[in-house]
């Protein structure tokens, strides 16, 4: 970190693909103020990985400066990597909405992670964190408890979106959500607006979360004779919260299935952030003692994740059997890259009898995110000198930086930033002015492995492995003949076996003992050459294992 | 198959998630007469794969029955496996349009495969193969030469659509499409139709492939001072046509870029559906004698395929350096399961300044497949008999089948269908009546590998792999201290290489020798040892590969 002591600066530090998700750095002085802790989910593309965290290792650098940590709101890829950050930087204040917080707690309480400074805050608190003091405004979002913040430091005021949605008829449940603050906060006079642009590529205004709720009405009306199975995201409680109501209205008893779905409603419930009698919720095991049309289940894997409870029942592994009598609701909308997995879902509860009800055919499920109409509001609202668009691809952002001059941003004052850039705003100009380290970690087991090591597995599971052993005498420069060749994810023939060990008989055959027995360059030879015959006979390239064991002379 | 000769028979043999689309056997009698031989490119699910084909199982054990290969047209899922057929079964004779008969023959040419049965057949063409006479009827696609087959058998009228859209207001280059003759076979009375589904979940009428091209005319205007590169499908030579059009009239050479965009516009050249001045043509390596805007590039890798060559281009590595001068056009939309992959490329070509249109913007392309009217139309058209939906995935076809339902074809004719089954018609029931051997090949290299062997695959790129040598004397029944522990795409510290000696050890000496050394044995339960140890310490469970080198007496 420079020692300008000055100028303002804003790190975007973690994720893949989306920019200044899943942490953001806003620095002035000595000090620095963490926004938000996210993880990504591994992909096809990442195999073995159980989760990508962001690359700390600039705060441990400059880990004394770090005043605390805000949360906008406890989505994963906001609070996801908090208890790898805690591990390494141990007692940083943390604060969030009580969901927010509370599922935050739970992470580290399954990670073993203690910490004393979780702290609840709501609408209109302030909190003073160093030379930063953070105001915390209620948005809409698909999960409750989010906030934009309104960051005062000496070099001005700083607007952060976080992620949401301007809607003017939410659920009851959420904080109020009053948007006459962004106004005010607009008056005040804004330096610096960071705003999310998931949505940028979408004309228009995002639907109520409540227009959902009339689908969902209907869908309970005109299928009154089958057991109602809804799929969405777990930390979608306002979701939760309508079906609930339009279960009770019908006469059905909800359960809940999957566990992290089982884990937030619970939560929810305690916090009282989901009203019902509990009495109109029944364990997923006492199902059975319903008819299927006393019943509605809310379920995860709505995104087509292996392990979801949706997945399950699609499989047949699921203590729920799904049959002709299920109607299966899937509430959720793709996220990109998880089209193939949620269609193979579908079309195992179709093969099973069930009838599907998903985004294709009907309004089932509303995005969180601020469509065009909405970006250019807040746009006009705050009225930003200087502006950066954030939470989205790089192709996202750009068109962000358009909208904002369409508006009547000058294009001088508009960033468009990448990870690991760091903005300095000094002296009434933006500038990048240096990049720093950062990126993704790859969490696999207890490990973090890096991408030299993924980019190892992906070669593997392209081709495959050979795997050669060899005993060598140096002294006597004798290879015993009896070479063992072990195929792993390789079809290997006879003639393909027998020519690996001619290649490896002549790969001696060539060496030159006069300097000594060079093992290295040997298994390096060996495994250019097997890897050159196996391209030219079969049309493959496995990874090549040689290994040598030189024989000491006590064994001949 | 069975011998009921009096039987008309329908198999769905090759494909992955998409069910009657790669290849589907007629049966009549002791005739078989097979519909496309198209192949699915992997995916990320399927590592190190070069091509997905249909099992040949079933046509091999039947060779002599097979009558001819008709095609519906030339996309790489209805010819793609032909070259790989004929290596099992040369000699069937095989019928297509001009364009697809020339991709056949260049396919063939690439492989080394030679037939002398390729037949070039037009709309209208009658051709005889044992008991069916196949009429070739010319339907609209994003393909030119793309047919629906009017199929005469002896126990009634087969109708095929082949994949289609109604396109009233067609380019020029392809033959006339008549909607009436749908009609007038619709009249002749159809025993059965298949009907193709894809684009069943959109509602409405497919845009006329001419509106893409006012699309692109208006992007020309507006974008003067740039060059323009156009990324889309090279066997869509309707769109290629037409982008020559708007590049002549703007003033502009054409060059083609990325492999198979230089080999199909070169066919379609030679066979005059592309029409044009070759001196409007020039070669990528001329571009430098030319200004940005007197150019347009037409490139492949409108999917983001890895070694395309707009993805080299967003990557640098093309000889097409990509600048703020350009603007890049992706006309098409991603295929599913595609996404990730061409936004990665758009977000690329962003962060190299270009200008870039796609999908979520503009109106760039507009899909081969008939929507949901159109669906209608073709049914009330042809009003079969019986009806069997194909050409999708299971929730598309259960979708049409509904869709054919509403139309008043009776619930009990319509049969929806997966890969490997048979359907029967006899005495005016349709019925399902075997399943046979069917599905997916994957062919690596010159391998066909199996299914376990990508389970395989994926293990070992989720988690690696560890071998450990080892060398016994049984005679002396002792291990040699010197065990080696190699890791492959997993990170294994000095501790768990100790723990690995020290399990091996631990394992060697829990054996039991009495009943003599059974290696097989010991590789196994030392394979789990390992396993459960490494999933103990550092929660990974690799692949572990034992190679126990048993010593000789006359080693010691």
């Amino acid at each position: 970190m420079s020692k300008d002591y000055k100028a303002l600066k804003v790190a975007f530090l973690g994720g893949v693909g989306e920019i200044g998700k899943n942490i953001t750095a806003i620095m002035y002085g000595q000090d620095i103020l963490l926004v938000d802790c996210g993880s990504s989910f591994p992909t096809l593309d990442t195999p073995g990985v159980d989760l990508i965290i962001p690359d700390f290792s600039f705060l441990v650098e400059n880990e004394k400066h770090i005043k605390g940590l805000v949360i906008t709101h406890g989505h994963e890829d906001h609070i996801g990597a908090i208890p790898y950050l805690l591990k390494e930087i141990p007692n940083i204040p943390i604060y969030g909405s009580d969901l927010a917080v509370a599922l935050i707690n739970h992470k580290l309480v399954e990670r073993k992670v203690n910490t004393s400074k979780l702290n609840v805050v709501k609408n209109g608190d302030k909190v003073k964190l160093g030379s930063f003091t953070v105001e915390f405004v209620s948005v809409a979002h698909s999960i409750i408890g989010a906030f934009a913040l309104a960051i005062q430091t000496p070099a001005g005021l700083i607007f952060h979106t976080g992620d949401y949605k301007i809607d003017y008829t939410p659920i009851g449940n959420a904080a109020p959500v009053d948007i006459s603050s962004f106004a005010r906060i607009g008056e005040r006079g804004v330096k610096l607006m960071l705003g999310e642009s998931t949505n940028v590529e979408k004309p228009g205004h995002t639907i109520s979360e409540k227009h959902v709720g009339k689908t969902l009405e209907k869908v309970f009306l005109t299928n009154q004779d089958k057991r109602i199975i809804i799929a969405t995201f777990a930390s979608n409680v306002n979701r939760i919260q309508q079906i609930i109501n339009i279960a009770e209205k019908a006469g059905r008893k909800v359960a809940f299935s999957g566990r992290s779905m089982i884990n937030i409603s619970e939560m929810a419930l305690d916090l009282g952030l989901i009203k019902t009698d509990r009495k109109n919720l029944v364990d997923a095991d006492a199902l059975k003692d319903y008819a299927p049309n006393q019943v509605c289940i809310i379920s995860t894997g709505s995104q087509g994740e292996p392990m979801s409870a949706l997945t399950r029942m699609a499989n047949g592994e699921d203590k729920v059997v799904v049959t002709k009598d299920d109607l299966i609701v899937i509430s959720s909308s793709a996220i990109p890259g998880n089209e193939k997995a949620i269609y193979g879902v579908i079309n195992n509860l179709y093969r099973r009898g069930a009838k599907v009800l998903y985004g294709s055919l009907e309004e089932l499920h509303v995005s969180g995110h601020a469509c065009r109409e909405e970006l250019k509001m807040m746009l006009s609202l705050i009225r930003p000198q200087f502006f950066i668009p954030v939470h989205g691809e790089y192709r996202h952002l750009k068109q962000h930086a358009k909208l904002a001059m369409d508006l009547g941003i000058k294009e001088d004052n508009i960033l468009v930033t990448d990870i690991g850039n760091v903005v300095e705003i000094k002296r009434n100009k933006i500038m990048l002015v240096e990049d720093i380290k950062a990126g993704a970690q790859f969490v696999d087991g207890s490990n973090n492995i890096s991408r030299e090591m993924i980019k190892e597995r992906k070669q593997l599971s392209n081709e495959g492995v050979v795997v050669i052993v060899c005993r060598i005498n140096s002294l006597e420069k004798s290879l015993r003949n009896d070479i063992i060749i072990e195929p792993k994810g390789i079809k290997l023939d006879d003639s393909m076996i027998r020519e690996i060990e001619i290649t490896t008989m002549t790969c001696f055959a060539g060496l030159d003992f006069s300097k000594g027995f060079n093992k290295d360059s040997f298994i390096e030879t060996l495994s250019k050459k097997v890897k050159r015959r196996l391209q030219k006979y079969i049309n493959q390239k496995p990874v090549v294992i040689p290994i040598i064991i030189e024989e000491t002379p006590d064994e001949m």
